[in-house]
């Protein structure tokens, strides 16, 4: 059908004005008054909406102003500026065709519902102002991610979602399986005996693509991961989801300082983008769901990032301890309240700390010359605190194994990550950026569920 | 580390000739002669290598004579032409930094392996020319497939990884849960209670984003997925992976000719992304892997595809039954050997063929008038036969419930499914692309475990 988009006139109104055109869309709100009738149509192209007259002159006009909010049609007319209204033009319908009904117990009726009662109705809150807004901008901040990355030649990689190995040894995963759930074949000891599973072994939904990513980066030497990652947490807060998806990147030759540049350069990359392509959603936002929202992200844009090492952090916070839940001290992992008093209070931009103690990071990150930390970075902005971390990797062979061992982690499994160490190792970083605190972070939303299309959370898996 | 990439080098030799640049690199290779010292290197950032002179005025000379193939090098030097040979350049080297050493029993010394064995180190074989061309291309491809739609306004959505439904009532699927593997937790009638699951019921992993997909289309108008889908099919073929990426099209307002267009529009686009971004990538495969490759993606770009009919189609084939293994008759399947014969024999480019019997199409596609087959389409190409498949979508509310009913499913699970055809349907269309095979048909590669970075099938599953 050729039908023109709501994005289309918005964008290119002088080229419509005064010309017959035809649009399809959806029903927000049908009212009449005497001989004439007004409809509000989101065709879902943009986020704005357009209005419609129709008049009594229309042969079914009486059909017409009993159409259900949410029903489609299909809109023939003139397009005509109304200069001093609201919106900058208006639709005088020629002809209406109904293309689907709605009937009056349609969910979604011109009020107000709460974000807990369009969760129940995952698949037709994206009809709603706050949804449309949401998921476009998602779909436009994960291609401002490809796009960052395509532009400067790194390679995506599709690191595996099921996976035979537990990346990190950390966090509760999800078991992939096609055995008997009632009666599993057993091993004498009386264990799952996972033989007999579909890949001859126990394999589990991945928690992070980093190790696979680590050896295309020893390939490519520029690579990033995009794609879901999954954790079996038994956690009910607005910032954990069993299903989410991150983006890793990874490099060779390329230190922590390098890290933190490309780190920075993507998340102002992603939010200028977000800025010239989503302006109408982003004001939205800032009026209804997050008064301080564009002057924080344009902060953020305009901003050298700070950075400091972990050491300083907790001197600076230490002379806070009065104010703090948790009190901090030299080998504590930082809370949220202590990345947000150091990003929101001290720096009032986002800043990177570093160099944290080694035992409380990830086995694979960079040992310093101190031998007590390692070469690891958080990034801390206002408004959230931690959105993203990495490192410098291992790239010793001997230092290694030697903390693979320590850790009591089976070496075994690890065999193809020593032999990145072994054969042309070279100095190489990366960090992970997790996507729905992406979202919530620009779009000023506050519970995850509601940047996920069909979030997947403990005890809940609908549709 | 501030290094100039081997692609900055081929892209603007201009500006590096006769000045001091510094790379980092992989060794692929290392002779000596005499006074001089030969290495060829890739760095990752480019299909094409560098060759790198050094003589015995450096210091380390005779050290460098024995860095074995794979090590990392950091090296300094000026950038020469040298016209004639068969390079358009070298570097001279001025120092080299020996980054990570190599030893001699890396696996990919300078000779020719077979994909099998590289299969068996799949975290070693993108260093290989094969796997460097496959990977970038494949992800080139990816942001093709990006760019295309979103140029279009096509919104990206992350359809569900873990699914609570068999969303085509179709195909094998893995189960996704945490309950013990040993000894589940079991109702009174000893199945498995999946009440004691993660998600409070059973949940499998996702084999199409399409039924969610819809939900999205019918607020956005145009949307596409882009997301890896699951078979626990037990099935060893050179097409079939258990886990593999999709992305499914989704488009409100536009029927089976829109849909036919779109397809069409699309890989064309990626195509000729390709060919703009890839080419010595495609020369390679063009040279080593697949002789017509170049040939025939161009034929492809420049056709207008063919469209017929089903019916049509086996009309033509049933001429042809002698040659064929399989017979064909009005209601039958078609295999490979039929689609192949279509595109590549009767009509020498691409072809959708459309309106297939009912009673072999999934549940949601449109009813003809006919009523015996519905509006459903393949894209058949020459070299590979099917590579995409879609339809336009049941939009009657009444024929889509008896359809369901019909066939047995549990009108329960599909309530959401209706309501978009309760409330404000339209008609809509869209289709399914298996990306790994669309990465096979672009580089001419012809086992899909060679163009999945980490591939999954019936009793693989490492790293």
């Amino acid at each position: 059908m050729k039908l023109t988009t709501v994005r289309e006139i918005y964008k290119n109104k002088e080229k419509y004005i005064d010309t017959e055109i035809t649009i399809g869309g959806w029903v927000r709100s049908n009212r009449d008054s005497k001989a004439f009738g007004f409809l509000v149509i989101s065709d879902g192209s943009y986020f704005e909406q357009i209005q419609v007259v129709y008049s009594d002159k229309l042969s079914d006009f009486n059909k017409l102003t009993k159409v259900n909010v949410g029903a489609a049609l299909i809109i023939k007319g003139t397009l005509v500026a109304t200069p001093g209204a609201k919106q900058p033009f208006e639709i005088q319908a020629t002809h209406i065709d109904i293309e689907g009904e709605s009937s009056s117990d349609y969910p979604l009726q011109k009020k107000r519902h709460t974000l807990e009662y369009l969760r129940t109705i995952s698949h037709l809150r994206p009809r709603t102002n706050t949804f449309q807004a949401v998921f476009r901008v998602r779909s436009l901040i994960a291609y401002a991610i490809h796009k960052f990355f395509q532009e400067r030649d790194f390679v995506y990689v599709h690191t595996p979602i099921i996976t035979g190995s537990d990346a990190e040894g950390a966090g509760e995963m999800f078991r992939v399986t096609t055995l008997d759930p009632s009666n599993p074949p057993l091993n004498d000891d009386g264990s799952a005996d996972f033989s007999k599973d579909f890949f001859g072994k126990e394999t589990n939904l991945t928690v992070s693509g980093q190790l696979n990513g680590e050896t295309f980066a020893m390939a490519f030497r520029n690579i990033y991961t995009f794609g879901p990652t999954f954790r079996a947490e038994n956690s009910n807060t607005t910032r954990h989801a069993a299903e989410f998806w991150m983006i890793e990147p990874e490099f060779a030759f390329g230190d922590l300082n390098d890290n933190m540049d490309l780190a920075e350069s993507m998340l102002k990359y992603i939010i200028n983008y977000v800025l010239e392509n989503a302006a109408p959603e982003l004001e939205f936002f800032n009026q209804f769901v997050d008064k301080g929202l564009l002057d924080r992200l344009k902060n953020v844009a305009e901003s050298d990032f700070g950075r400091i090492t972990y050491t300083e952090a907790i001197e600076i916070l230490e002379k806070n301890n009065n104010n703090f839940e948790y009190k901090v001290s030299w080998g504590c992992d930082l809370q949220t309240e202590h990345e947000r008093y150091l990003t929101e209070q001290v720096f009032k931009k986002p800043i990177f700390v570093t160099d944290y103690p080694k035992a409380i990071k990830a086995f694979y990150m960079k040992e310093n010359d101190d031998k007590k930390t390692v070469a690891a970075m958080d990034c801390l902005v206002p408004g959230i605190g931690e959105i993203m971390g990495g490192s410098q990797r291992e790239d010793d062979y001997n230092k290694l194994l030697a903390r693979i061992e320590e850790l009591g982690m089976d070496t075994k499994d690890y065999d193809f990550y020593l032999d990145l160490r072994k054969y042309g190792s070279t100095r190489h970083a990366g960090y992970g950026l997790g996507f729905e605190r992406c979202v919530m972070y620009l779009t000023g939303m506050s519970n995850i569920r509601d940047v996920l299309p069909f979030p997947r959370t403990v005890g809940n898996c609908e549709l």
